[in-house]
């Protein structure tokens, strides 16, 4: 699907941006696909060290991940959840008693000073992921999530609330002092890359803190592969998650074209579903080029699909 | 069972000395009985702290405790140690799913700055067990054991290699630096005492290391109250665990009454089982008072049993 030599660099969240992360991982070789991954969720709980965007990511293209309940991985159990509960610990967190085994070991590896992409690349060996994930920086940042109920960390407005309060902004708390994971930025810089692709994943809180790691944004602005962007919201909806109501609570339309907006003058290419085939011209005149496809990823086949059609897209961008 | 306002003091290991303690819980008012426990077998592994034996005792006492495995929580499940294994984790110390949620507990609060006492408290507290549980120290104690194959943690050698390098000696590494849990002094030092029982439990690692805490066997030697040693051999064996495997490395004979003899001028009295009856007047002649018992305990009939007659014997010395 790309020239020898040729790299793609994903970014993603979670769930939605694993979905399009696997569809990649099928139609390119290991060594030609680098996926990089939101921190901005990671949190401390019950001592432990956990990455949510990360394990969802990891959990996905090893063929792991609980495709009926959508998160987590395949046939978990919650005996150490229940006993929690017993002792009197907080069990908002729904801690699976196999994912608790990968936070541990990530726990355990970090306080001997590994780094999380040291973490991450041992974790994705052992699971058979040949795949190159990276952690978005090797330093800690939180996404702090401003609401009309103060400001929570990401996971206590996501899990704990369950995004019932209304957000009115968002804070990277650490990311001044962040730096970008290194092969990122050296891969965003060098000459290999075919596509930087911006993964249907939330903009606000799983791009966003990407993109804001500092030199992160600037250099995907110079990088000479096209930026493209997947919708994450289809017919005015996000298939799962709270980006469109995140958006109508910031007084943004919940629309494909109100994310290409968002995304400005980054992005080179849109992919919007075909049922907003009508906001394709309004992105156009922004100077974005579109294209339309089934965007909506129920079937590994249709990953591979939108994948494909990604790639296909990418190949009429004339290299800046 | 003992006079009002007196207290009986419990010594103990795990597995055997927790049914001992469980036996005295059935028929002692919870203020009546406090059990210390020892944590020379306290280890850190994955980045928890572990407490093999105050687990066992607390499991006991709760009647959470998995009576037909010997050992760890009734209805166990065990998906996080496969998950440990997939990812290359040591899993030779078998982490159960719920038992897990008793070490993130106590890791966690530790690492918040509560002391292995308070811990230990609010666990019980959780579980229902309302006997009071110490450590035997608020400090760090790790018993090596010195085998024929090196010097071994104890869970290495007890889990990790089953007991099997023939065993030379026994270090506590810690307990000069040690002090004994302030209770447990405070107990030993006040007039409350009815009886200081030493349950059948081991006496090189599961004792041993409570006397060897500075100032506990100068203050048991002190105590008003009988000291009294149920002994964990029968008939030349021990019911489980390495005891009479040890003596025997250790040129001993592995008899009730070299147990006794071991323990020395430390007692006042000493409980072997009715099938070692033939040891009683070699016990006596080294001046402890003896008696004889059945001290199997299989069910928890024996367990009140046994608790029974060791407070029975209890009232028959003289305080001094």
């Amino acid at each position: 699907m790309i020239a020898e030599g040729k790299r793609v660099l994903a970014l993603c969240g979670g769930v939605g941006g694993a979905k399009l992360a696997l569809g990649l991982q099928h139609i390119l070789a290991p060594d030609q696909l680098t996926v990089v991954v939101n921190t901005g969720d990671d949190f401390d709980h019950l001592g432990l060290r956990i990455c949510p965007d990360l394990d969802t990511v990891m959990y996905t293209l090893a063929g792991l991940n609980d495709t009926e309940r959508g998160w987590g991985l395949a046939g978990e159990t919650w005996s150490g959840l229940g006993a929690l509960e017993r002792l009197g610990a907080e069990t908002w967190f729904q801690l699976g008693d196999q994912d608790l085994a990968t936070h541990l070991v990530r726990s355990q590896q970090l306080a001997n000073g590994a780094s999380l992409t040291e973490v991450t690349a041992s974790l994705c060996d052992r699971l058979g992921v040949s795949v190159n994930v990276l952690p978005m920086s090797d330093d800690r940042v939180s996404t702090q999530v401003a609401t009309d109920s103060g400001e929570l960390g990401f996971q206590h407005y996501f899990v704990r609330e369950q995004c019932k309060p209304a957000v009115t902004g968002f804070r990277f708390e650490g990311i001044e002092q962040a730096s970008p994971q290194p092969d990122l930025l050296q891969l965003l810089r060098g000459n290999t890359l075919a596509a930087i692709v911006i993964c249907p994943s939330n903009p606000f809180v799983s791009i966003d803190p990407i993109l804001s790691v500092p030199g992160v944004r600037q250099a995907l602005n110079q990088s000479a592969a096209p930026v493209i962007a997947v919708s994450p919201i289809i017919a005015g909806r996000a298939i799962k998650g709270p980006t469109a109501k995140m958006m109508a609570e910031m007084s943004m339309p919940a629309s494909a074209e109100a994310v290409a907006a968002y995304y400005g003058s980054l992005l080179d290419g849109f992919i919007l579903d075909e049922h907003d085939s009508d906001q394709s011209d309004g992105i156009a005149a922004r100077g974005i080029e579109v294209s339309t496809a089934p965007t909506f990823m129920k079937s590994v086949q249709d990953r591979i699909d939108l994948a494909e059609h990604v790639l296909m897209f990418s190949r009429t961008f004339i290299q800046r």
